[in-house]
């Protein structure tokens, strides 16, 4: 059975992964770290502590939703006590992605921004196509609910990028985010990436390569959040008996 | 057996509805209308002649998908020897649209730039969806092949202006046509209306209507171009035998 | 503001309702109906009560998502004490559809199996374009949860009878629910009811009608529960200030 | 510049060859082979011949869209002056299979039942994908045209057994084709295969993979029949410095 550490466990998607993480069958929650309130609504035998060291000590991986800040923190506890770690913090400074470097020379470190199995495929199909469907158009959709801030997402981006490495072409230089007017034809290295905003979805991007004759569409939906902590579970179960290193969601695919 | 005469034979919709007509029951071809050259392949019952009186004589009907000034010719002769018209032509000026109007006062005119059946359904259908689901956000996507020249497309737009009425919004004060950067949440009232271009693909439109727990897309695809040149005879048929006054290709749905 | 009782409160969706009437406007939570335990969490100003006569006095319009035989002690009290019903129980017996049926001449009750407004929007345009594209083909196709047992589910099955009601068909004569070998070209009337299954899909409904040059999609897909509770809400908003009469969900759509 | 011999000159594809080989660059045609009408409406510089030795010297490879025991001709023509064969014959009996088989131990010899490039890697996808989501529930629908006679088309078979391939399993055992009435909830392996009809569709695959929280869904369109000719057009540009050996469509894909 492995132990489970979880690090950011009052925030969204932490609160999901101590649910999803009742229902599994070889890994289970041993630890949580929490800065202040130690009143914590899970079983007794798990540890609830403000303290690094006891936090990692009780666990055999660490699974962080956090804050920069806060993930400074563990990556500094981990530092002088090594346990594998899967971090899912965004936004992390300079000074924080080297801690994570440096991290990752000691210890399994796996680390990525959406800890979706699907979207880690899909970015991976969608190279592929982009590579042997080198006359194709290729065009982008995403939607997401109505509070998204931001567009594209991220989630886009990065396959737009996949996309672009897969015929050598600079993403800045062919992005199209919008088209209106009398624009002409279509050039044949632009990518258009249109993102649409409504409702309550969750995230839907479809990555669509178009010739004369045929045309292929790779959709990915998400229809829930739990697909992130189902994610982050299943990728703490594959690197946990991993040596020292960097590795990407895409690494526990095993393609 | 009701006897259609085309003007407009030689374009790419004429050269279709010329062979649609080969395989109708109640509808046959009787006359076509030229310029110039006289020497036409089709059946040698077929009246091929530059004489406008000559052409409206021979039929009981006519579909016309020709150019602007050409199209005035048709509505010239049609003033003196009145006959029911499927008009397809685009571009119209001022004063051949006045002809136009003049000539259904006379006779009945059916006008449309899109003389697909789907089209003009899915219009109604996007009007009152609009205008049912109040509450819901509506973005439109639209496809076409890598050579349309202008975004977004004339159906799109129209479609937009079906759901805009639904909730008495200004659509040149609501549509969005690309999203891009930190740009906030999505507001109430905008419609986006994105393009994307690509292939061969003959023209597809998805309306969506977004809610919080369900949402709606609407959606048709053009598989041929004899999509118009189907609807053309079929609205045909339809005006042959209906009181002078203009009417669209909404009318001979008859919802 | 109009006040709600629900009954029902400890089911799937009744308990949906609670929560979702904590963020309406114009329509709040008064009364709770319980069998026997009292002690429910819910704001100490609802009134919470085995006692029918005193639920019914307390509120301003019931929803009700229970089991037949709790739906007919509602009934039996609504005869005696009436109040405008919004019902959503399914498996009702003769004796109870009957008890249904006396309430409406008495009352204002709206009976529906899917209270989602976007499922009653679709079953009408549904209608409408199997009615006015004669001449395309129609299939359908469904797809739920893993877990769902029967197949095609209701709903399907009522697009279905909208579809074949468009086209004066027998569902029953027509319906196709699966194809398998060298079964020869497909018939004019049949309409295609395929059911898929897999992963947590709420419920996605396709019905496409397809044309030589053209074909027309309508989709419908409930991403949460929540698209029932808020249809219910919605209709009881609508249903509150109504004559006596039976209504669905097509009612206050106000088509 | 490659010359191209083309076999079935007069069937449905083989048309399509003739036409699509007037716009391609680095490969044109160069000979035609007939049975008996010599009277061929082809540029002068092309051979027309009914002598299969004649037709054979007059080009570098040969496209073959003919029926079997036409190609049967083809084939011994070849043992004899051995040359690049692309064929798309379908229905091969076991004599004329072992001839393909000889040939291509003497000459490269590439065989595909669809030459579509979009299908070749859409079966490549499929297979990755199975493998690496082995908790994902698979689901495939196809749609054609209402004149197709066979359920379910030869390519949604292929893309089944990509799919059953990835997980280890015996697509006989695991294959649905409907699902009607209680039939109790989805077993883990099974895989639908549900086939629909209508309109003019040319051909229609997705290939969905389902989990709790996320999904991915693959699809191909074919927009016309031309995707099998140019499909065959490039085949044979890839084929023609090609050592003797069996090839299928995947192996031009190079990925």
């Amino acid at each position: 059975m492995t132990r489970v550490g979880v690090f950011g466990a009052n925030g969204r998607v932490g609160k999901l992964i101590l649910e999803d993480l009742k229902t599994t069958d070889d890994i289970s929650l041993s630890s949580v770290f929490v800065r202040n309130n130690l009143d914590f609504n899970v079983d007794p035998s798990v540890l609830v502590s403000s303290d690094i060291d006891a936090f990692l000590n009780a666990c055999d991986i660490v699974i962080d939703f956090s804050l920069p800040d806060a993930c400074e923190v563990l990556l500094e506890g981990a530092l002088k006590h090594p346990k594998p770690l899967v971090i899912g913090t965004t936004g992390l400074s300079t000074h924080q992605a080297n801690l994570l470097k440096q991290a990752s020379e000691k210890m399994p470190v796996l680390y990525a921004t959406n800890m979706s199995l699907g979207v880690a495929l899909l970015n991976k199909l969608v190279y592929q196509a982009s590579a042997a469907l080198e006359d194709f158009d290729i065009e982008i959709v995403e939607m997401h609910h109505k509070h998204k801030k931001d567009s594209p997402s991220g989630t886009a981006l990065t396959l737009s990028e996949s996309a672009a490495r897969g015929r050598g072409l600079d993403l800045n230089k062919v992005r199209v985010s919008g088209r209106d007017g009398d624009i002409g034809e279509r050039t044949k290295d632009e990518i258009g990436v249109m993102a649409l905003r409504g409702g309550d979805i969750v995230g839907r991007h479809t990555v669509g390569f178009y010739n004369d004759g045929e045309f292929i569409e790779l959709n990915h939906t998400a229809t829930s959040r739990n697909t992130f902590s189902k994610g982050a579970i299943r990728a703490a179960s594959w690197l946990v008996d991993k040596e020292e290193g960097l590795y990407t969601i895409s690494d526990c695919l095993e393609l």
